[in-house]
């Protein structure tokens, strides 16, 4: 082994590096159909649009009497009007009988309403005295009716292409009869673990796990996984049969410039490969490369579990919303006041670790003390990311910042006693 | 039929009425054991302790030379000093050797340590000829390396029972040597619709397809689902079967009091059978009823889908907390502008749909304006719920609010045609 620096890394910035990530990208994910029921959660393939008019008929919003509104204008509590009573109409009710002057029926919620009908009283305010209802209110015009379409008519989109499908949707689309839904299959990232020390199992593969479970996360499957060795032609062998198995590849470790660093070199001997970047301006992560073989993304990350997670989520969840063709999903935010001040290398974007905790009225922001790029347990221990955007030098202790949340919010009083050394602020 | 009130709901405040339902649900959920790459997302069953120290040994943190610090104390740029280099580790070197005085090794990152190291110079501030190395620097005591179990020594705890996995938890689990991992079983949620007029197909089962959506979504799984007719002996066998089949039984329709709301009557024949609550401040939704049967929870909600969605979230998400006995998990919010004032029926919690869009630097946030129980396309159309709390009488035009996103934020300049009868504001 020879130490030497091979390579000077150029850290290109997070906009530029995702932009020209994402000019690049050619792939295209297609459809598969499935079942309404396991559809919540998958992103649709194409526009749906309502077959149907919801409700499909006027119906009662109340539990009540139907009748005309010229005939009950000016009823009261001390003046009521009385109506002549007939017949009753149920949610399943068929026949739908028509009004006469001065007529009313009963209406349960959601039934139909009577032909000629066009307000319900509901039922509070109306005394039935055998073929008889007495009603004490009125109501303006179409009162407690819901029209014919006033949901959705026939036509109206309920479903967009890309759109992630969630409860509503489903039981949109359940009421214009779609049985099975087109959604766009899983995406199937390929994951290569580089690093003589895990081929041994001088050291657990920490990294893998963390970067499978995030592709599942993500709504991705890992479709295919190995571990090579800190060797150029076995790792070039690696990604490219990976590249034939899946939408894209995610390469670990090998990703600096040291002497057994070789994943870059190893990606560009493949025939067509491109480099996008090969230093990005985010820490931890600063290493990450970004490669294109015949359109599809080849990302390198740190083999460091951290760096590894944190760089990959920033490359992948944009590449996905590029294959759907719609915006992320939003993630779960708070604010909160900074316990300490944070230094930034400014021209980098940060993620600093932290943990969030109730303090009274207020959220309480704590960085953890370590950092390393390797320390799982920074994001075991923590509830949030706190990123610090490049232009920023440093976050002032005391200052309101915005985290995104990794878990539950803990209340302060009962932070574990792991955590104690950390230092509990005296805001 | 006979349009009659038989009773008049009694509205339970939301607090009071989810710490009874939650006093009274005595169900548990078992454990089952699941191959680590499938437990991403699930809640684990029990505590896990790392079972490994990590790093699992003393190692460097950088491509550099491993040496004494005492032997490189006032290295400097003009003043370099000169070592003798015996060696190199990799990161997958076995056997490690020991230094002697002014010795040095070459190491690459995660490499181990020599003995008797105790710093490492990175590789640019050192110049290698032959067997000696120039180094130019020095650096504080322990610099630049992990110290074995600076992240985790065994026996420290790395996932708390009721914990929802996420893919830092799964790989420290893998670090340990775990394959398998206990999680809670997921809860098994039977759905009881009842209603004549979806039994004859008069209106679509909207309802149903939101509720087992949302039971996906939360994770839980549909274990059973039934449509009867509006028949109080038909409703109460099927709830006992469904008891039978299930952790806990969700019950659509005949909620209010109308004729053939028959739910709550149904409910109470069963043996052991008892009411909690029956109306909650809540709208929509306010007509829903919680019971207990020998401990597992029987939810009624409102037959409209929108009211059923709203209202089951809101008892689910606390029940499920209780089962794995940890907090929910946060969900995505932000805050905005809101453009029109609402008011609300002071003593209830209000859920409104609107629409959050981006205009500059902040966003808009824009109430629909049909609210209907019923209204479907009000939550395909929106991308966020606001809740006003039970002691506000409303909330004013140009007040900043928080909503709950259920979906991602919208530019306002590309908010679809159809939304434009809502009436931009000229904020």
């Amino acid at each position: 082994m020879v130490v030497a620096i091979g390579k000077v890394l150029r850290f290109t910035g997070v906009s530029e590096a995702l932009d020209a990530l994402l000019r690049e990208v050619s792939i295209q994910l297609e459809g598969e159909v499935v079942d309404i029921l396991d559809a919540v959660g998958r992103y649709s393939f194409r526009d749906y649009t309502s077959r149907v008019d919801l409700p499909p008929f006027d119906r009662s919003a109340v539990d009540g009497v139907a009748t005309r509104f010229s005939d009950v204008v000016g009823a009261s509590e001390s003046s009521p009007i009385a109506l002549k009573l007939v017949g009753s109409l149920d949610t399943d009710s068929m026949e739908i009988p028509t009004l006469g002057r001065s007529e009313a029926v009963l209406v349960s919620t959601g039934a139909p309403i009577p032909k000629g009908a066009d307000v319900v009283i509901p039922i509070e305010y109306c005394v039935v005295r055998g073929e008889t209802v007495l009603v004490y209110r009125t109501y303006p015009r179409l009162a407690n009716i819901s029209l014919k379409g006033e949901d959705l008519v026939a036509g109206d989109l309920i479903v967009r292409r890309g759109t992630k499908l969630r409860p509503w949707h489903i039981a949109a689309l359940a009421a214009s009869g779609y049985e099975e839904v087109e959604v766009f299959r899983k995406p199937r990232i390929a994951v290569v673990n580089t690093g003589d020390e895990i081929v041994r199992g001088v050291i657990p593969n920490t990294t893998y796990f963390i970067i499978s479970s995030l592709v599942k996360e993500i709504g991705g499957e890992v479709s295919y996984s190995t571990i090579v060795p800190d060797n150029v032609e076995r790792i070039s062998e690696a990604v490219s049969e990976a590249l034939q198995l899946s939408d894209m590849v995610v390469v670990t470790g090998g990703t600096s410039v040291g002497s057994a660093d070789l994943t870059s070199e190893a990606i560009l001997r493949l025939s067509g490969a491109r480099e996008v970047f090969h230093g990005i301006r985010i820490k931890p992560g600063r290493t990450a490369g970004a490669y294109v073989v015949e359109g599809k993304p080849v990302l390198a990350v740190s083999g460091l579990p951290v760096a590894a997670f944190v760089s990959l989520n920033l490359l992948l969840v944009p590449i996905l919303s590029k294959l759907y063709g719609s915006p992320p999903e939003p993630k779960p935010t708070t604010t909160g006041i900074l316990t300490r001040r944070l230094a930034n290398d400014v021209g980098f974007r940060s993620y600093y670790r932290t943990i969030v905790c109730r303090d009274r009225n207020r959220n309480l922001i704590i960085p953890l003390k370590l950092t390393g790029s390797g320390i799982l347990s920074t994001l075991i221990r923590s509830n949030a990311l706190l990123e610090i955007p490049e232009e920023i030098e440093g976050l002032e202790e005391g200052s309101e910042v915005v985290v995104t949340l990794l878990g539950p919010i803990v209340e302060c009083s009962e932070l574990p006693q792991v955590l104690l050394d950390i230092g509990l602020p005296h805001f």
